[in-house]
């Protein structure tokens, strides 16, 4: 097994400008397996459900060719429920409900068959369990990307840090990366999360587009601009999932090639804003992502030799 | 005279977590000429101040050759003044102060040698003037760029929207665009902006970049992340004067070309807001620029060959 993705698998009800959906398949885990299964011929996942989950949605992640032995269902439980508004502006939301149901007591198993990945993707999810995984791990993976947000910055700041300590790579957005370092530039911001141990940070900016930082370079790739964003949830994570997956197809971690795999994840997260929920990379053909990278290429593409 | 550049040149009042100025040069036409000035080997403005405006500002400007036969000195009368205090994100500010002073009869007088421009950049002013100059003109440029602010949007639509009509291509900022078209995704704003006029239309978007949009193509460029923000005061003029010396010193107007300018305008923007005022743009070197162009490609460049 290549990459190994942790993370949540979920129901979601959302509201957005756009429409309303009650119940609908979501989690971070959910977005970056999806997203990474264009790039890979198998990933595993390690995650929690209750028996309330919806077979259709397991066969249909088993069609992309995700390895689900390492997704937990438990019987008589139900699965973690998070619900949320948009505003206008689709870069603000409330939530309006979380009920972690069987992510209370979630014991992260990492099946045998999944020890050894060389690339393993840590989704959002209680930094604590986090840390558990990657104490669970029996060798030492070649890049370990982690995901978090906002709220573990400000209840579980402790354990957030120490496998901040442990990885290779954060993605965060703006705002959280101000939050975690106390810098409003985020240049300096980069600087300070960087001595928190990863030796590479992910900006996001939703539709400003994602900076990657290495120890001595930048690359600053925008989002395209889009006529309609119907749903951003999990933009970030499917973003995560095209990075991490992209990764480990070319097993390049150069800065050059994650500048490449910056590109993919903005691509694949472009698609996930464009319907309800996961819907939309659940049904993506190489063609579209190719010719989507292209618009990403053609939009930031000059060539100027200034001769003054 | 190839370029012709219309708009204030004022004093101002500066406040911003990093320091105050109480009285040092400003104005749009200020910023938008220094910033024009490392492109071109003269240019016209045509403004107007009080005999209280600095002798040795005067001198600073004619140095970078920029011809003031335009520039109206009013004996007896003062300059516009205008004082303002930035927020700690730096992407907001309070107006404290504005004096209007020469400004309120302003009657934009263009000299002979003027006529003729094959490129005028109309600066932030009274959209009443900027449709007066363009009455003036006694030949049509090649390219007229138009810049101006919320302000005129709630207090002068009809004026704004007929000088609007007239022109080729508008730089506004987002929030503006989303004001002036009542749409909030941008690319949606844009199609309706360019139904009022113009065939071109930059979007500004401060530290996450600058978007050029023709009739069928995007172009995005990212900012450049500084680890510093002084000043942002004119900025914008200074994008614009980078954008429009960059293209009249090039005398192509293709949309390929466009794309270059909007680099270079940003790369100028970079330095205005490096220091106070338009000091950074005052003492620039050529190769600094030419530095500063490449750090931009360098940011945004990548190759990538999806071969899925």
């Amino acid at each position: 097994m290549k990459l190994l993705s942790i993370g949540t698998v979920a129901f979601d009800a959302l509201e957005t400008p756009f429409g309303k959906r009650d119940k609908i398949v979501g989690g971070s885990c959910t977005y970056i397996a999806l997203s990474a299964s264009y790039f890979l011929k198998k990933s595993g996942i390690v995650s929690v459900v209750g028996d309330d989950f919806s077979k259709e949605m397991i066969d249909r992640l088993k069609q992309r060719n995700i390895d689900l032995e390492g997704l937990q269902i438990k019987e008589g439980e139900k699965t973690f429920f998070w619900s949320g508004k948009y505003h206008n502006d689709m870069n603000t939301r409330d939530t309006l409900d979380t009920q972690l149901n069987v992510l209370e007591n979630f014991d992260p198993i990492i099946p045998e068959a999944y020890q050894g990945a060389e690339y393993v993707m840590l989704g959002n999810l209680v930094p604590a369990i986090q840390n558990i995984v990657l104490d669970r791990l029996t060798t030492k993976p070649k890049l370990t990307v982690l995901d978090t947000m906002n709220l573990w910055m400000e209840v579980a700041l402790d354990d957030l840090k120490e496998v901040i300590s442990k990885i290779d790579l954060l993605t965060i957005n703006d705002e959280e990366a101000r939050l975690l370092s106390g810098e409003y530039s985020l240049r300096k911001a980069a600087k300070k999360i960087m001595t928190m141990g990863p030796k590479y940070l992910i900006i996001k900016k939703g539709e400003h587009g994602a900076l990657l930082f290495g120890e001595d370079e930048i690359f600053y790739t925008p989002a395209l601009p889009l006529e309609d964003v119907f749903d951003p949830t999990g933009a970030g994570d499917t973003f995560a999932g095209g990075f991490i997956g992209y990764l480990a197809s070319t097993d390049d971690i150069s800065f050059e090639n994650m500048k490449r795999a910056v590109v993919v994840g903005s691509a694949m997260a472009s698609f996930c804003v464009e319907k309800f929920g996961p819907e939309r990379i659940e049904d993506l053909s190489l063609a579209e992502i190719n010719s989507r990278v292209a618009e990403f290429k053609k939009l930031t593409d000059f060539n100027l030799d200034l001769s003054l």
